[in-house]
């Protein structure tokens, strides 16, 4: 029985098959990556650090958790209209994790790169006598100058969301058992979202040229409108009733009105959270059906600032101070 | 008296200035950055973790560790010849990290951007209830098809070491006190050849075009000629008296011959070694003399593999298994 695959090793036994399509990565053997953007696109850079007991749990699986760290960071790039291109992975590891917590790490690292087209090009692997530590850096492409921003939407606009609101705050309580009302294929489909989120890349590509500001959902919807509305100096009205949720989110608050607040202020959603001028309406429905990713009209910008929540009757809702949600 | 920044003021008032001259960093306030090399330029990357009590000591100076973690990647940019563009930065504090530690840091991150002529495009701030963790990623310039790699040194070929060796593992034995023979201008200077070590950008940007093949010596001259050996398919034959040594570690060798292997096998040294065919030593000693950076012709290449060390009179000194050297 060959002994434990030390660093070495397990760069080129493990690591060095993620690089195969990326020849400027040299299969992991040089001092860096050598890569060149074609002509006419533009790079779009996102870098995330997950610490353990922060981001994630001890026991997380180590496949499950390969998947959301690339996903977190896809959803940027969706948020900017990117499409994923290459990316650069470090990991710091205890000794607890074994040969075969890397390989099922890995495992998830290859299923993700390939389903999203991107190919691994370099990184670097290290000891700790801490928590793991992962840290991905993800590089895009997207047409040189059309980058979707925070900043460009405009009084008048549609606020637009995709897919469904609060799933992975309610899946987060349903791991931790906080959710036993609910039918288990329920609570399963919610933990499901938490685990694996579903970055909006195909969506965000569509979206170029016609969205005017765009951002991921991963504070909780009230936090992260308050940053596009700060952003692009207006503010954001937001109708309660118009918020898409899933069957299951709907049935957790038919059981327990209180969640409600919890799916406006949860975070994890990686759902994208866009702006577009009322004549984009047709485009975006019509994208959206296309692409068989769910795109919800939640609202609209007008002059002002910060985020404003009507109820069904058209009344304020009130948020409080810290993005928590207070029914006023 | 104001109160601690918090994560979000530390990236805006610490960070954000960093910045400046990155317009795709939308000073750190978007989803992510958007990058644009210049035509007929490649992007070199490279990505380095570093983690408290592994790579660096908990008691190290904040503005020291900045500038050697961006000189350790710098030196990665300059075995590829490639000249330094732009930069990502994650960083996993734990709570005794205070705002006087983060702006000790920053201070030390914007002093090498500076000089090494590249302005921070993203990143990631996070907290952590292990040790300190800092990942860097560089992102050089390169012209297309251009960059230096360990792989292209032929038969013949000189074998060349920029600076001088040895002076970080003497370096660390003086920090810890381990040379106290030793006078303290001395040992001063080796302390500070560990701690900011110098990467040759300006070499490695004159070896391209002259240079058959290139890396860094991080992992000490006898292990990392091993590697070069490899990725070239040959042999690398060293002369030890041809090996350049600062005044510094001469005398600590005088003082106590064993040091010499300390020389050959300690790291952290962040030297150019690469290799050119003969025709080309005019070119690179006056290459050499016009940027101020010493070059020392140390041996040549031959069919073979591995390293062979040779002695004053050409006898062959006995390098053990490990890389650890010992007298034939």
């Amino acid at each position: 029985m060959p002994g434990p695959l030390g660093e070495f090793g397990r760069i080129a036994r493990l690591l060095a098959p993620l690089t195969e399509g990326c020849p400027g990565a040299l299969s992991l053997k040089d001092d860096g990556a050598t890569l060149t953007p074609p002509p006419g696109w533009e790079i779009a850079a996102t870098k995330d650090m997950l610490v353990e007991g922060v981001h994630f749990l001890p026991g997380d699986a180590p496949r499950d958790l390969a998947r959301k760290m690339l996903r977190v960071n896809l959803s940027d790039l969706a948020s900017m209209g990117a499409k994923p291109w290459t990316w650069l992975l470090s990991f710091a590891l205890p000794k607890r994790c074994d040969d075969a917590w890397v390989e099922a790490f890995v495992s998830g690292l290859a299923e993700d790169q390939a389903a999203f087209g991107m190919v691994l090009a370099g990184g670097d692997s290290v000891s700790t006598p801490g928590p793991i530590v992962l840290d991905a850096v993800l590089l895009g492409l997207v047409e040189t100058g059309q980058a979707l921003r925070r900043t460009g939407a405009k009084p008048g606009d549609d606020v637009w969301l995709s897919g469904t609101l609060g799933d992975a705050a309610l899946g987060l309580m349903a791991a931790k058992g906080e959710l036993t009302g609910l039918a288990f294929a329920e609570q399963d489909y919610l933990i499901r979202r938490f685990q694996v989120p579903e970055p909006r890349i195909s969506l965000g590509r569509a979206l170029i040229g016609r969205a005017s500001a765009a951002m991921d959902v991963s504070d909780g919807l009230i936090a992260d409108a308050r940053k596009l509305a700060a952003s692009s100096g207006l503010a954001v009205e937001i109708s309660a009733p118009l918020l898409p949720l899933s069957e299951a989110a709907a049935e957790a608050v038919a059981l327990d009105a209180a969640l409600f607040a919890r799916i406006l202020t949860g975070g994890d959603d990686y759902e994208l959270l866009f702006t577009a001028p009322q004549a984009m309406r047709p485009h975006i429905l019509s994208a959206a059906r296309e692409l068989s990713v769910p795109a919800a009209l939640i609202g609209s910008a007008r002059s002002g600032e910060g985020v404003l929540l009507r109820d069904k009757d058209g009344a304020i809702l009130d948020l409080g101070d810290t993005g928590g949600w207070v029914h006023g």
